[in-house]
């Protein structure tokens, strides 16, 4: 799309003042869905056409979800909105004096701004040393992870030495947070229950998982019952959880512990933390810790007219002094609440502030198994596990969605099997240049 | 996989002879089925580790269904066998005189050999005024292909000439056998219900569906009737159907016809014709139209162990003088056959020759519309459409597959809507190298 003929937008001009959301992420979402058929012209800018229901990633890439159960099309969910507008775009600068934004495929102007656009996979800025790491933020990274799982046992099968094979069977996770503990919980249950039938030929014994935390808790966000279960609940599937330690390095056949352990695997899967997508533009005085610095309003610092909501947003509150975390349910609630500001603004009305409503957090590990703490109550185990599902089936967006996730699971519960195992993308690793190819590159063929 | 450490297939030996089955098609999956614990060692080896149900592969192109509805993996087909091994891999050559394959992952000896490895994408000898032709033969083709057609929408809607944005809503479809006419069929579904619903902005009048055909009618395998038919379905989705016009040349941006005329056009699926998947090493006697020529037992000639069945496999027939069809009919009557052959032989009775069976052909063309030949009664219109869904879904492999497509299937009818129409594989055009990268490349990282 670097084409001349595409140095537009192609967005009509509106009477009505122009809100440019970039991301179509949990925020982005609420955001758009609180401004239908408001006084404002909408557009949505998202390099990918679709949402992604991020909590479920991981079971796509262990092969318990196909995509599109988990992937809701953007336009889809906005077809009943008049003057909305959706691109396919990254967006690459902000020009805040001109009120414009430059994206892969043009220029846009907005009277108001709003970045929804996220967090990345924070390597703590040792990217060189884990660039064979494996993230797990967007859809076709966990179908790579998916065909490389695969991969990896057809190739043990083969495995003339015995160096060779372990390598190939033991995996390891990096962060002990929801994501870290989830996946390690579902690749306990593919090696307890699914792995071992297509792969009779190999001793399922000696598939190792282990799970590396800097801390010395897990789930250090949750309470320490939660934390405690979920370490149980993981010995229970024999992952070797490494609590206060942290990896140095990693060169796709050898992980390095900074305890000096070395553990011979090529699969390091890093779900250890996030940062900001931060877009050129912002002034550097509006950035902490990677995101961008927000009032209770989420209006960024010194701009009038930019807004940040979700992950991306660090909005400080006496609770929470340090920023609110980037959770899904900090997303929601601060697009609905900007949705209803702007529309007050626009009206003459002031805006209300944002108070984050806690409604709690959880995590399951494996069948039957999941830790769940609310306001005043705290459990685990097979009821907590029912509440997650629950919570999760009325969370995904999409009565198709919510219909092919819950039979999905019926099956996999009830077969001990998976239906997705397939090696569907030859998962060739890409080089840096390829691996960071931006949306214009990728669009255009 | 090219790494020293993967120079054998790690088969053990066994007492019984060996016998190395080529490809996990329809004939493939027969004939494994049928040598079931039977006294033979079985070794399947297919570059997938799923096989791949071919007739509804436009459907998941089309963004009908997902890979994991038409795929099954090989390993589960057959985990009751004994002393069954499957390896995914790619054949190389096979050294017939020392009855030896070489694949990429190692040499492997044989006592029989069964080529099973189906037909590949024929560009009848243009291959290169043809690489930027999508063809249509395996899954990650199909979503190559269902993420183009996404993509060239979202341009569409950014596109400011016009030619430009034509050319992205031209599909020129090459083959009017029955995955061409479906092809065509199902786009003209998508323009017609499903596409205007999320492309407000473009005007689907203009969405041009074109199906090239070299002879004089459309399914030339089928009756008049049926093919006549076939036309008037798709005139009805205004597909503009050429019939004895060839294509010349495709640059990716301009589709030439022999009758001189032009087609502005971003987009040429290639079904017109397959070709077979020939491994080196077998005799250039035993070829003809890039076929193996087998006798009645699907023996090849001038071979004692070689085998070939399926779509790779011409046999010639008093009915059929050029060759039996490449149908899957075919191919799972070959494999059924051949098993018991293989049996006989070894129990020292005397092998049964190949009859073909014609059960019928049928294709269906959108909603509520198919054209069916039985041997005794043709039909079309929206009985033939039940009869074509009802076989399609009895012929999936797994009770699994057959549940998801059809209550995709459902799901599409009663929504007129398209669950999976997400831009997954971001499509890069590969460059002819990586096009034609083989297994031992892609499975390595």
């Amino acid at each position: 799309m670097n084409d001349q003929s595409y140095a537009s937008l192609h967005i009509p001009k509106s009477a009505k003042p122009r809100i440019v959301i970039v991301g179509g992420g949990f925020a982005g979402i609420q955001l758009a869905k609180g401004l239908r058929n408001k006084k404002f012209q909408v557009v949505m800018i998202d390099r990918h056409n679709y949402h992604t229901f991020q909590p479920l990633l991981y079971q796509v890439a262990t092969a318990g979800l196909e995509p599109d159960s988990i992937a809701g099309p953007l336009r889809k969910l906005f077809k009943s909105h008049k003057d909305f507008y959706f691109r396919m775009a990254t967006v690459n600068r902000i020009l805040s004096e001109e009120n414009k934004i430059e994206t892969s495929i043009g220029n846009l102007s907005y009277d108001y701004l709003v970045l929804a656009n996220g967090s990345k996979t924070n390597f703590f800025g040792n990217d060189e040393n884990f660039d064979k790491a494996f993230p797990l933020k967007q859809v076709p990274q966990a179908l790579d992870l998916r065909s490389h799982l695969l991969q990896n046992f057809e190739k043990a099968t083969m495995a003339s030495q015995k160096d060779e094979r372990q390598s190939l069977m033991n995996f390891v996770i990096v962060g002990g947070g929801p994501t870290g503990v989830e996946v390690a919980g579902a690749l306990g249950e593919l090696k307890m229950h699914v792995l071992p039938n297509d792969y009779n030929e190999l001793d399922f014994e000696k598939m190792g998982i282990f799970l590396v935390e800097g801390q010395s808790n897990l789930l250090s966000g949750m309470s320490e019952s939660a934390s405690k279960k979920a370490y149980e609940f993981l010995k229970r599937f024999n992952v070797t959880v490494k609590l206060g330690t942290l990896v140095k390095a990693y060169d796709g056949k050898f992980v390095k512990l900074d305890d000096g352990m070395v553990i011979p695997s090529q699969t390091l899967i890093w779900a250890a933390g996030v940062t900001g997508n931060i877009i050129d533009g912002i002034s550097e005085s509006c950035l902490e810790g990677g995101r961008i610095l927000v009032d209770s309003f989420n209006k960024v610092k010194s701009y009038d007219n930019i807004y940040a909501i979700g992950d991306l947003a660090l909005m400080k509150t006496e609770v929470y002094q340090k920023g609110l975390p980037m959770l899904a349910p900090v997303a929601v609630q601060q697009g609905k609440i900007l949705a209803k500001n702007l529309v007050k603004l626009q009206n003459g009305d002031s805006p209300q502030p944002f108070e984050y409503l806690d409604k709690g957090s959880m995590a399951t590990i494996g069948r039957n198994k999941a830790v769940v703490d609310l306001p005043n109550i705290r459990f685990s185990g097979l009821f907590a596990w029912f509440v997650w599902m629950f919570i999760h089936l009325i969370s995904i967006i999409g009565f198709r969605n919510k219909l092919v996730v819950f039979s999905n699971w019926l099956w996999n519960y009830f077969t001990y099997d998976r239906g997705t195992r397939l090696i569907i993308r030859p998962f060739v690793r890409m080089n840096k240049k390829q691996k960071s190819a931006k949306p214009e590159e990728i669009i255009s063929n």
